[in-house]
C-alpha cells in the first residue's frame, strides 16, 4: 500500500492537455495537502506548465510518453498506437502497479475505457463497465449511470449498475446507505421493457443491502428524488445530454430577453448576483467527473473541454473515491449479491 | 366529405374534464371561425359549461355518454368498461364514422392509444402507432417521436416514424421538406444500437423524399438542429421528461436566487417583463398536443393537467393536421417507401 494517495494524471488528455490538468492538480494540491502525483506525457511540453506550479511540482513528478492519445481516435487504433507508448496507457498502468490510487484524464472516453479494460480488467462477474456522471439536482447531487459506456442492458447489468452507483455514491456523497431509482417510462410495476421490469423485481424481491426507491421517471432526475438513478447507457446518455441542452436553451432563452428593454438590462443589472448564484448552481466544472465502475481500479474521466477548476473537481471525485475505498465496496456488495442471486439468473449470465 | 372542419373533444378527459375542455373549445371556436365541434360526455356536466360559451355552442352539438374513462385506469379496464359506452369511445368513433375529422382529448393516455387502435386501426403496413410531441427549441418548435406510445423500435419502426414524424412537421410547420434526424448517443456511423445504425443506413441509402440529416444527440433537441427528431419510445419517454425536469430544476435554482437578497429583488422587479417573456416561451401550454401517428385518423392528446389555453393549443395542432391532410400524406408516404424498401427489409417485417 501507497502512505500518501497518490493519483496518476494523463496530462495530455482534453483538449488543452497541461494548460489545463497541470493547472488543475495545482489547484487540487491546495486543497488536498498531502495529495501526491504523478503526471505522464510529453516532458517538454508538461515542464514548463510545472515550472509555474513550485507548490504542485513540491508534490508531483513527471514520466515521459512519446505518444499521446488523440481526442478523436477511434478506441481500437488508440490501442494499437498507445500501448505501453501513451501517456494515458502509462497513468492507468501506475494504478494497476500499485503506483498510484487512480487515474484522472480529460482525455479521449472510449480510448481511456478501452484502455483502462485492457489494463485493469473488470472485477469478477462484472462484463461490462459503467460510466457513472454526476449530476446535479434541486436538492443537490445525484448519480446517473451508464450514461454511454455501452448500449443497451439486461436485468443483471442493471442491477450490477445499481450496486455499483449505490457505492459512488455512498463515497461521493458520505452517506451510508443512498437510495436508488430505475429509470423508467411510468412508476407502475407493469410498465417499461423487460429488462427494467425484471430488474425492478431483482431489486425488490432479493433483499439486498440497498435502499431501492422502485421506479423514477426522467423528470424524477433533476428532482434529486432518489441519490441513484440507473439505467442503460443509450437511454442514459440521451438523457445527461438533453438535460444540459435544455440548461443551455433556457439560459439563452434568458439572455435574450433580458437584454430586450433597457428597464430589463437595469434589472438585470441590480439581479446580477443571483444569476451569478445560478451560474454558479449549473457551472459544468462543479459537476465535472464521470466515473467509470466495475473495474480494478479507480478511473475518473473528466471533460475534454473543461477548464483547470473543472479538472480539479475531477481530482475531487477521484479522492473521495480512494478515500473510501470504492472498489473494495464493489467487490464486496457484487460477491455478497452474487451470493443471494438465484440460480437461474447466474445461469443466465 | 364533410363540409367544414368538425371535431370531436372528449368532454370528461383530463383532471377537470368539461371546465377546461368547454372554455378551450371556446377559445379555439374564436381562433378557428366555421370550425365545428360534437362535445361527447356527461351532459349534465357539459351543459352548464357549454351555456356559458354560447359563441361555442352555435357551432357545437353535445352527445351523452353514460360512462367517462378514469385517467388513471387501465388501458385493458378502460376498453372494457368505455367500449361503446364512454365518450373517448364515442369521440374517436365519430372520426371513424366520417362525422368528424380529427378526435382531441385529455383523457387517459394508455386508454385513447388502445381505444383508437382498436376503433380506427393502423394505416396498411403501419404495426405500432407512435405518440410525436412537439417540443420547443431555440430556433422554434421540433417533432420528437416516439416519446412512449410502445418500448423499442426496430430499424423499420425507426424509418416509419421518420416518415410520419416527416410528414407531422411538415402539416404543423408549413414547410415542404423538413429535416429528419435520428436520435443517437454519438454522430459517427459506428456509434450507437444495431437498430439506429441500420435505420441510419436505410435512410441514407434508399432515395427517399426526404431530408435526412443524420444522427444527432440529446442536446441537439434544444438547438433544434432539425426539425423531426426520431427515437424509439422508452428514450424519447425519458428525453421528453428529463427536459421537461430540467427546465423545471432551472426555473426553481432562478427564483431562489432572485429571492435571495433586497437587491436582487428590485432587480427582478424590474426585469420582470424578461421573465414574463422566458415564461411565454416555456409555456408548456403553448408546446400542447401530442399526435397518434399511423392510424387512419387524427387523434390528439392534450396533456390531462392544462388548462383552456393548453387545450386550445392542442385543438390548434389539429386543425393543422386536418386541414393539411396529415393521414393521406402519410399513407402515400408509406406506399412510397414499402416500394423503394429492398425485399429482406419487407420480409423480416
Amino acid at each position: 500500500m501507497l502512505e500518501k494517495q497518490t493519483l496518476a494524471l494523463d496530462a495530455m488528455g482534453g483538449d488543452l492537455g497541461p494548460e489545463v490538468v497541470i493547472p488543475g492538480a495545482a489547484l487540487a494540491a491546495l486543497r488536498h495537502p498531502g495529495l501526491q502525483f504523478i503526471l505522464f506525457g510529453d516532458q517538454a511540453k508538461m515542464k514548463p506548465w510545472l515550472d509555474k506550479y513550485p507548490k504542485l511540482a513540491a508534490v508531483a513528478q513527471m514520466r515521459h510518453a512519446d505518444v499521446s492519445v488523440a481526442m478523436d481516435e477511434k478506441p481500437s487504433q488508440a490501442l494499437r498506437r498507445g500501448r505501453n507508448k501513451s501517456g494515458m496507457w502509462f497513468a492507468i498502468d501506475a494504478v494497476h502497479k500499485g503506483e498510484a490510487h487512480a487515474v484522472v484524464s480529460a482525455g479521449n472516453t472510449g480510448a481511456l475505457m478501452a484502455m483502462s479494460r485492457f489494463i485493469l480488467r473488470t472485477l469478477p462477474g462484472i462484463e461490462r463497465p459503467a460510466i457513472a456522471a454526476v449530476w446535479p439536482t434541486t436538492r443537490g447531487e445525484s448519480v446517473v449511470l451508464d450514461v454511454g459506456a455501452t448500449v443497451g442492458a439486461d436485468s443483471r447489468q442493471l442491477l450490477e449498475f445499481a450496486i455499483m452507483g449505490e457505492a459512488m455514491a455512498s463515497c461521493l456523497f458520505g452517506i451510508e446507505h443512498p437510495t436508488v431509482g430505475l429509470l423508467n417510462i411510468g412508476v407502475e410495476e407493469v410498465k417499461g421493457n423487460e429488462d427494467v421490469k425484471e430488474a425492478g423485481r431483482l431489486l425488490r424481491e432479493l433483499k439486498l443491502p440497498l435502499q431501492y426507491a422502485g421506479f423514477v421517471e426522467g423528470d424524477d432526475i433533476g428532482k434529486g428524488k432518489v441519490d441513484v438513478v440507473v439505467t442503460e447507457g443509450f437511454t442514459g446518455n440521451v438523457a445527461l445530454k438533453t438535460a444540459e441542452g435544455t440548461a443551455k436553451q433556457i439560459t439563452t432563452f434568458l439572455k435574450a430577453a433580458l437584454n430586450s428593454t433597457i428597464v430589463t438590462k437595469l434589472g438585470a443589472f441590480l439581479a446580477s448576483g443571483a444569476f451569478d448564484a445560478l451560474r454558479e448552481r449549473l457551472d459544468p466544472r462543479k459537476h465535472n467527473g464521470g466515473v467509470f465502475l466495475g473495474l480494478n481500479g479507480v478511473v475518473v474521466k473528466s471533460h475534454g473541454g473543461t477548464d483547470a477548476l473543472g479538472f480539479a473537481t475531477a481530482i475531487d471525485v477521484a479522492v473521495d473515491m480512494v478515500k473510501n475505498g470504492l472498489v473494495a465496496r464493489i467487490a464486496s456488495d457484487l460477491a455478497e449479491v452474487n451470493a443471494l442471486l438465484p440460480q437461474q439468473a447466474q445461469a443466465a449470465e
